[in-house]
């Protein structure tokens, strides 16, 4: 039977879930959701745009809402709304509130024997679950994350508000020695600076003051200031030409001791290099939906996240099949 | 409420286990049960030693045995003939058999309304995990095993069956090139021949013939032959020495692409390095000897793998508490 799935928001991220719905043997999209105006909205593969006023009217055509909305003031309101009428996946990924955002979602969705996921998507999502594996089979070691190359939009952002800049455009760089000293197994204390780098493309505005710029940059406080950070202005044509992409990545790594006596070192590493972070993350809630659909064939609802989604439910894929291939 | 384990078998694997439950904080071990007489057998943490005919009686002071036995004779036998009695953790990793063996152990373990995890471990086990997290996720794409550096039992044996072999161990290396070409996202097409090299350290009897025995080794069928082997006369001093421990490891990568054209490349990689291939497996197991009690709690019962299992459900850690601190 094939899934319904529908998309609410449509940024980079629900074109992301869309080209991975619509690419799935098992999946359809039957409708994307906008705040805008829906004649102003054109989807990349011609599927109906709809008001997303009107979506409570598609609660039977839709097995599963996939939310495309951001973090800071979508989702909070949006997917305790959404997870009353339909189930629902999202990419909540501010870390410090996901568990007050859980409580939420999880009162709609139960209410409404509905089921939703939330914090799909690599960070929180993939590396949580890797978090999650290597401490349980490695209860006695240390976990670290490394983000990046890639662009962060937060930073960015950032940047874009220092006074006589027009755009710019920051990537979040691992720091290869950290990356190898943790590899040896060494299991360092590694401080913010120790762990990435910035590095920043800025285009100032035609007579700004270029050394105020960079200096107000590196001294921007949890932003910039702990960390080491390269200020390079560069004009709006390379800007365009050179820093279009949103590719992003990282790396997950544990390492613990076994024995008795703590005497043999192991080490476990998670990477991820993506070219399109929301093409990927797209593909990502595109997986989730599937789990969520078989969930809640299984009968639960409330809320849930990637650690409570076994394997098997996120493949198209059979039981048996996946054992003959994968195992 | 502490989890009784028993283990089956008490060889490499076994000692692993046994670290790895005596060491966790919600488990203990009940007892270990061995075919050899129970007095010749000395725990490393001084735990009961019961004779596996024994074991019967033990029902109802055990939540979970794991199995430490090897797949060629035991398991096949075992794991049916425990799993009618315990809920059980195997590590079978005859690939081509699994299906086979996962019929035998959902049958016995149906009928006595007890379950049974199978195939745990690392490969099969976590790696199977990631090729089926990385599938799922990127379905575009192809993925790729590497093992090694590591010392394969396997191919070790095979050495020292060798006319004139007093004793050996077999290296499987992975090829980097080939690693560097997979994570290029060229998603090459590689032979056995590209991906893995072996490296052998063999003590000649008194008197052999060096040469024959190099010759023979690499002209071994599907051990030897389809590599580039390399062949190392050591003394038996050398070979005490040098090559006691059986590290091993691996990768599992997939490269794939998103979007409606494929536009995007993204790479996964997953890596592990390890010290003790028998203690990190041990350490697997004890992971998903928690996981088993979990999922009979909630009335699953039959066979399962890894693939079935719920990231959360192999953590000591609550669910809130998971969620705070690994998303």
């Amino acid at each position: 039977m094939t899934i319904r799935a529908g998309i609410l928001g449509y940024g980079n991220l629900g074109r992301g879930v869309e080209a991975a719905v619509q690419t799935a043997p098992d999946m359809e999209l039957a409708a994307v959701f906008t705040r805008r105006d829906p004649k102003s909205v054109k989807t990349l593969t011609g599927v109906p745009v709809v008001s997303a006023g009107d979506a409570a009217a598609w609660a039977d055509r839709i097995d599963v809402m996939i939310l495309g909305g951001g973090s800071a003031t979508d989702l909070p309101r949006q997917t305790p709304e959404f997870a009353k009428l339909f189930n629902c996946v999202d990419s909540f990924d501010t870390h410090a509130k996901i568990p007050e955002h859980f409580e939420a979602v999880d009162q709609a969705a139960r209410g409404a024997g509905k089921l939703t996921l939330i914090s799909c998507g690599w960070d929180p999502g993939l590396f949580s679950v890797l978090r999650c594996l290597s401490e349980s089979v490695l209860p006695r070691g240390r976990s670290y994350t490394f983000w990046g190359r890639g662009v962060s939009q937060g930073h960015s952002d950032a940047i874009r508000r220092v006074e006589g800049v027009r755009d710019a455009r920051q990537y979040t760089v691992p720091v290869e020695k950290a990356l190898e000293e943790v590899r040896s197994g060494a299991n360092p204390e590694l401080t913010a600076r120790q762990m990435h780098t910035r590095e920043c493309y800025v285009v100032a505005k035609g007579g700004a003051d270029k050394e105020k710029i960079a200096s107000r940059i590196r001294s921007m406080p949890n932003y910039f200031e702990p960390y080491d950070t390269t200020v390079n202005f560069i004009s709006e044509e390379e800007l365009q030409r050179d820093h279009q992409g949103l590719p992003h990545g990282g790396f997950v790594l544990r390492s613990g001791t076994t024995g008795l006596k703590d005497e043999m070192c192991e080490l476990i590493e998670f990477r991820l290099k993506l070219d399109s972070n929301p093409q990927f993350t797209g593909s990502v809630l595109a997986a989730c939906a599937r789990a969520v659909v078989r969930m809640r064939a299984m009968g639960q609802s409330g809320c849930r996240t990637l650690l409570d989604v076994a394997p098997a439910w996120l493949s198209p894929r059979e039981g048996a099949e996946l054992r003959k291939a994968l195992l």
